[in-house]
């Protein structure tokens, strides 16, 4: 049997059911964003880790040096903001083949501590090797929050508000474009390439959020929504209902795509990689919560559906208020 | 310029230093095994991290999934005990190509298990991707220690003992028949090969000696002596004398290579993954402390030289009490 036959979360079950070990009291193993493990004072540590390969998650002909550091950086504090915890500090592991550009690797450098500064995230520790083919980046981050927050995965309830932090679909859209490095490229089509670089992290949307008792379940989105809000469903053992058209888009996508729904439908929720996060909350509290976030972030919570009671393999999606529209497979390493 | 032309230790000091950050107090980042961040009730956690590339560091024609779990967990838990720190836990990212066989992967998980069990260290997270070629594994390994441990590469003084916890060289000669697989293999050459693929973790011994307050450094052994020591000496800003005949070595190596003293010490010095601790102690003190540790752990510490002033970049090596040997340069990736 080959590791194409069991996809990635068939392999990561099989692993995390041979590796079971009971966790010590205020360990949070496998199955959020982060890890927890006890922080002094009665806060909580939050732990991620990230593996880019080249050729699988970037192809070095088509990003700079700065873009790519910025970008591994920025994949791994989006699960510290999907955790509400703050950046601490940041491993950095890196395998390059022998003829890697030492003026890319100052640039990737760069990239990388330019949003590390403005996270108060330092570079830690780390590891260097050779590789036989192309750049491979793992990022380990490490993140403190209170002791007190209990957000994660498995507490969606019925009935609860299901939001976004920000606009989808621009990032997978631009991915398209560096794909197909011959398609023309106009202003907006370099604008969504740039989307796809640089995601915007959400570290204090994260932690005001995480705060917030009303606030049952978050993670970030990385494959598209219609792939992660899956993770969410089964650990909290509910469905969703999705309202296509209140899917958020941005003008810059609305421009390209406006006059295909299936378009920008498509590019929400399979796009991939917007780092926005996704939130279940008590629907008794939306609207206040709304009102207080966007105070503080001049953005809004954009609700797309609700929380049901249901098969969480099957999600609801509705269009216009009619019927369910049938929505294609989610994304997944190796299938 | 190419990345060979700056090496391994050039291309990290060159990435140190474009990301410098001022740390918080009671973190400390790249210098060490371990980058150290505090922990409950004055403690405080030790990290590390290893990468390990297929071609580069094994070959799965040579080693099973089961030795690959094990040894890829092994290193990381060396660095913790080369800190002083007990397990915590442990975070593993696997790059994988998608016709990868599951049954390897599941042996994979088995020996990685085996030795997370022995020393109560459970996974707690990870990431999965595609890989283009071969496999690719980096584990990020969290343990702890007591607050007042203050060992580290950079506390040696002159006359201190140099001393090792363990014979050296085995796990180099053993690399050899990997790399040579027609080479005619006896039972010596398997014990070698074995010791290869299954270096003993120094966990306890780490512990024990970190709390010594005779203890000034300790790293552990992962590119071999004559390399290793050199980040002792430059982080302290000492030399050594290694004495040639005092390295232990295996009655295994003996029995391949006792008829050849340089061949011995080419393995002691330059072999490469042995995973013992390399350690140096106070000289007034070093007599009751190994005692001690013979006592608790029944092996002995192997002195093998001295810390004296002079040039971190020189090594003085010593046979028989007589004169200055040359050796050879050390082992470092892209060089």
């Amino acid at each position: 049997m080959k590791i194409k036959d069991i996809g990635e979360f068939g392999f990561i079950s099989r692993l995390a059911s041979r590796c079971h070990q009971t966790l010590p009291e205020g360990v949070v193993g496998i199955g959020d964003d982060c890890a927890i493990i006890p922080a002094p004072d009665g806060r909580q540590y939050a732990i991620s880790t990230d593996l880019l390969v080249e050729g699988v998650h970037f192809l070095t002909s088509e990003i700079s040096g700065n873009d790519l550091g910025y970008k591994a950086l920025a994949v791994n504090l989006s699960d510290l903001a999907a955790a509400g915890a703050e950046p601490c500090g940041a491993f950095l592991s890196m395998a390059l083949p022998e003829d890697a550009d030492v003026d890319f690797l100052d640039s990737f450098a760069d990239g990388f501590n330019g949003l590390a500064q403005q996270f108060h995230c330092p570079l830690l520790g780390g590891d260097t090797t050779l590789s036989k083919q192309g750049i491979i980046i793992n990022i380990c981050v490490i993140g403190i929050r209170d002791g007190n927050i209990t957000v994660s995965r498995a507490n969606s309830q019925p009935g609860d508000i299901v939001c976004v932090t920000g606009a989808l679909g621009d990032s997978g859209a631009g991915l398209e474009y560096i794909l197909a490095p011959d398609k023309e490229r106009d202003s907006t089509a370099n604008a969504l390439i740039r989307r796809h670089l640089h995601p915007t992290s959400r570290i204090e949307e994260g932690k005001f959020l995480a705060r917030c008792k009303y606030v049952h379940s978050m993670m970030d989105l990385s494959d598209g929504l219609a792939s992660d809000i899956k993770h969410i469903l089964e650990r909290s053992g509910v469905s969703a209902d999705i309202e296509l058209d209140k899917l958020p888009t941005s003008p810059l996508l609305q421009q390209k795509y406006g006059n295909s729904p299936s378009k920008l439908y498509h590019y929400a929720l399979h796009g991939g990689e917007d780092y926005e996060l996704l939130v279940t909350v008590d629907s008794k509290h939306f609207a206040d919560l709304n009102v207080e976030y966007q105070k503080r972030f001049g953005t809004a919570l954009y609700a797309v559906g609700r929380i049901v009671c249901g098969d969480p393999q099957h999600v609801n999606y509705i269009e216009n208020g009619f019927g369910t529209m049938p929505i294609g497979s989610s994304w997944e390493h190796f299938c």
